[in-house]
C-alpha cells in the first residue's frame, strides 16, 4: 500500500466540467435540482465517463445509475465493493457535495486500471437519484428505493415542489432504466464526501472516519394565541404567540447545552401572523431540528421540548400543537470498515478522526443492507449547500487517495 | 344636568349607515382607507349630515372637514369648544373606531338644538384626514396638519403604500379645500373613542376619563450571524441569528415585567433568512414596539433593550444594527378637563376610571395647542382594527352622553 496514488488534477478537471452543467454566473457552484434538464445532461456525462472506463452501466426504476468494473483477475460472481453517492444539487449549491464521491469513484477505477492491478472483488461505482430532497422529498430517495425501503411506485408518484410528478421527470431526461429495484446488495459501501462541517478546518485534520450519522427529529410547532393590539393590551392579559416562539427558540438551546457532547438544536424557521411591528402576534408557526447519535438522547431531548410545550402553553394561556416533519434514527457504521479507513488515512500519512456526520447521505441508507461507512474531507469555513462550498485539490486527492485503498483492501488487491 | 339625554337609537343608525360605505361583506366592519372613493362617499355623507344640522362646513388645504354649530345665545367671537375624530378606517376595521367620535358630536348638536338648549361657545366637530396611518404615513397626519406640527406642502407630497399621492388623491375625492391650516384653535377638544384595549371590559366598567397617551418607541433590530448547517455545526461555532432574535423577543417580556406600570413591549414582527428548518439563519429583522406614560421610564426600557442587544450580540458573534421607526412622547391631557369627564359620569351614574391610552389618537395632537382629553368606551373583547370590533348600544349611548354634558360643561350651557 501506498505505492498507487490517484491522479488529483484529473479528479479536479472532471469536477470542474461536470460544474459546468448548471453552473450558477460568477461562482464556482453549481445548480442541478434532482431529475432537471441539467442533471439529465449531467448524468449523461458521468456515464460517458463510465463507458469511457469500460464499466458495466445499468439504470434501474428510479434512475439509479451503477457503473460496474471487473479487472482481469475479478471474481464476477462476488458482490461488489461499491462507492458513490448523487450528483444532484440544492437551487444554490456548490461543486463538492456528492460530485466528489461519484467522481472519485470514477478515478479509483481509471487508477487500478492504468496501474494493471485488479480486484477479487467487481468494484461499482453509483449515483443515487435526488439525494437531496430539495425537489422531492424525502431526501435519499433513490437510496432508499435502492435497498428496498421506498416502495418503487411510490417513488415514481412523488410530486415536486414544482408540481411535476417524478415518474414523468425521469421518463422525459430518459432515466428510466430497467434494472432492478431494490439493486444489487454490495459486499460493502464506502461513501467519499465533504464534511458541510467546520470541525476538520477548526482542528487542522485532513481525513474524517465517519463512524455514525445522526439520528434527526424535525418538529413543526404551531401556537395559537389572540391578536391584540400592542398599545393598549396590559402584559398580563395577553395571549402573545410571538413571544411564546422567541421563548420555545431560546429553550432549544438550553436543550442543547444541557445535553452536551453531540446533541445540536436549531430553530431555523419562525413565521409570525400578522407579523405587525404594533400588534401581538395570534399565530406563529416554527420547526425545532434536533439531532443526536443517540436514539435514547434523541428521544429525551424531544421529551424536554414537548414538557416545555406543555408548561408554556398553559403558563402563557396559548394552544401548542407540533407535528413531526421528518424522523431518521442514528445510524452506526461497520467498525470493521471504519477501522479500515483509519488504518488507511494513517499509512498514507493524513492525519484523522473518528467523526460523526451531522448530514444525511445514501451510505446511512445503503447501511440497511451491508457493511458501509464513510470518509470527509474538511469543507472550507464549514460551508456547503452554497455556492462558495470549497475543498482544495490537495484535500480531495488525500480523500479519494483514502477511497482508494480502503476500497482495495476490502475488495482484495490482486496485482 | 342630567335631563338632557342624546338620542341612542339615532347615533345607532347612523353608525350602521356610515359602515354600509366599504362594508365588508358577512362583517359588520368597514374597510375605507384614507382618500379612497369609499372614504369620499363616507365624507359626502356625513357633510351631509353636518348641513342638515345647519352646521358651517370647512374644508382645509389637508381635508380635514370641521362643521361648527350656533345656537341663538352662542357668543360667535369665542373659540369654538370641539370635538370629533376621523372616518378612515384601516383595511380591515370595525365601525366603531372613529366614527363614534365624530358621529356622537354630531348626536350632541342634535340634541341640544331639538331641546332648545344654547352654548356660550361655538360647538364644532371636525373629523380629520388620515388617521390610521394605513394608507398614508404617519397616523394622525390631518390633525398634525392641523395644529401646524406638519408642514401641508409636505404632508401633500405623501407616497401611499399604493404609490399614490396623498394631493393627487384628495383632488380626486373633492376635499382639498380651501380653510388655513394650521385650523382654529379650539377652546378645548375632547374626544370620544372606543378603549382599543380590554380594560373596562374586563373591570365592568362604563366609562374611561383618559388622563394620558403612552409615549411610542419602534425600533428596527437586524441580527447579522452566519448561515450554517443545522446539522454538522457545533452549537459552539454558531453564530444563530435566529436564536438571538428569540433571546431579544423574550427579554422585552423581561423588560415589561422588571419596570410594570403602565409598561408594554411587544416583538410583533420576526424575519429570518433563510427561514429553512436545517439551517441556522443568516439573519433576522424584528421590531420592538415600547410604550409607557412616562418620557423618563419609557427612555429606561430602551436603554436596557439597547443594553441587552450589546451583550447579545458580543456573547453570540453576531452584529446588530438598530434604527428607530417611530419615537412619540407621552402626552398629559388637561386636568380640569379630565376632571369634569370623571364627574359628568359620576353625575350620570356611570361606573368610570382614570386609564391611559395605549393607542394614539386625535385628541393627543391637539393637546399640543388647546386643553383635551378624552372619553373611552369598552371595548368587547378588546378587539379593535378588526371587522368584529363592538360596543354595545348602551355604552355607545353613555359615552355620548358623558360627550354631550362634558362639552356644556365647557361651553356654558345656556337655557
Amino acid at each position: 500500500m501506498g505505492q498507487l496514488s490517484i491522479n488529483g488534477n484529473r479528479l479536479w478537471d472532471r469536477l470542474d466540467e461536470l460544474a459546468q452543467i448548471g453552473a450558477i454566473p460568477e461562482t464556482i457552484g453549481s445548480s442541478r435540482l434532482a431529475l432537471t434538464k441539467e442533471d439529465g445532461r449531467a448524468r449523461d456525462l458521468v456515464v460517458s465517463w463510465m463507458k469511457d472506463l469500460e464499466m458495466d452501466v445499468t439504470v434501474d426504476g428510479i434512475g439509479n445509475v451503477v457503473g460496474v468494473w471487473h479487472g482481469p483477475k475479478t471474481d464476477t460472481a462476488l458482490r461488489p465493493v461499491m462507492t458513490g453517492s448523487h450528483i444532484d444539487t440544492v437551487r444554490s449549491g456548490g461543486r463538492f457535495d456528492g460530485n466528489l464521491g461519484v467522481l472519485a469513484g470514477l478515478e479509483v477505477v481509471q487508477t487500478i486500471t492504468e496501474m494493471g492491478v485488479s480486484s477479487r472483488h467487481p468494484i461499482a461505482v453509483g449515483f443515487f437519484t435526488g439525494e437531496e430532497g430539495a425537489r422531492f422529498a424525502p431526501d435519499m430517495l433513490g437510496s432508499l428505493v435502492y435497498v428496498g425501503a421506498l416502495d418503487l411506485e411510490t417513488a415514481l408518484n412523488t410530486v415536486g415542489v414544482d408540481g411535476e410528478v417524478l415518474g414523468d421527470e425521469l421518463e422525459r431526461i430518459g432515466y428510466a432504466g430497467r434494472a432492478m429495484c431494490p439493486g444489487v446488495i454490495p459486499e460493502a459501501f464506502i461513501e467519499l464526501h465533504i464534511e458541510q462541517g467546520p470541525v476538520l478546518e477548526t482542528e487542522g485534520i485532513t481525513i474524517g472516519a465517519v463512524e455514525s450519522v445522526q439520528g434527526i427529529s424535525w418538529t413543526e410547532i404551531t401556537i395559537e394565541g389572540q391578536s391584540n393590539h400592542a398599545g393598549t393590551t396590559p402584559m398580563s392579559m395577553r395571549r402573545d404567540a410571538g413571544y411564546v416562539a422567541g421563548e420555545i427558540s431560546t429553550h432549544v438551546r438550553q436543550i442543547a447545552n444541557q445535553i452536551g457532547g453531540t446533541q445540536v438544536g436549531t430553530v431555523g424557521k419562525i413565521d409570525l401572523h400578522p407579523n405587525l411591528v404594533n400588534v401581538v402576534a395570534s399565530k406563529a408557526s416554527m420547526t425545532v431540528d434536533l439531532r443526536n447519535t443517540s436514539e435514547m438522547i434523541l428521544r429525551e431531548s424531544e421529551s424536554y421540548l414537548a414538557t416545555f410545550c406543555e408548561e408554556i402553553s398553559e403558563k402563557e394561556n396559548v394552544t401548542i400543537s407540533s407535528k413531526s416533519l421528518a424522523r431518521f434514527e442514528p445510524v452506526e457504521f461497520d467498525n470493521k470498515l471504519i477501522e479500515t479507513i483509519s488504518s488507511t488515512a494513517d499509512n498514507l500519512g493524513f492525519s484523522n478522526r473518528r467523526m460523526t456526520s451531522g448530514a444525511g447521505h445514501d451510505a446511512q441508507i445503503l447501511a440497511r443492507v451491508c457493511p458501509s461507512a464513510m470518509i470527509f474531507v474538511p469543507s472550507k469555513g464549514g460551508l456547503s449547500h452554497n455556492p462558495e462550498e470549497y475543498t482544495s485539490l490537495e484535500e480531495v486527492s488525500a480523500g479519494a487517495n483514502v477511497l482508494l485503498h480502503a476500497i482495495l483492501n476490502v475488495a482484495g488487491e490482486c496485482s
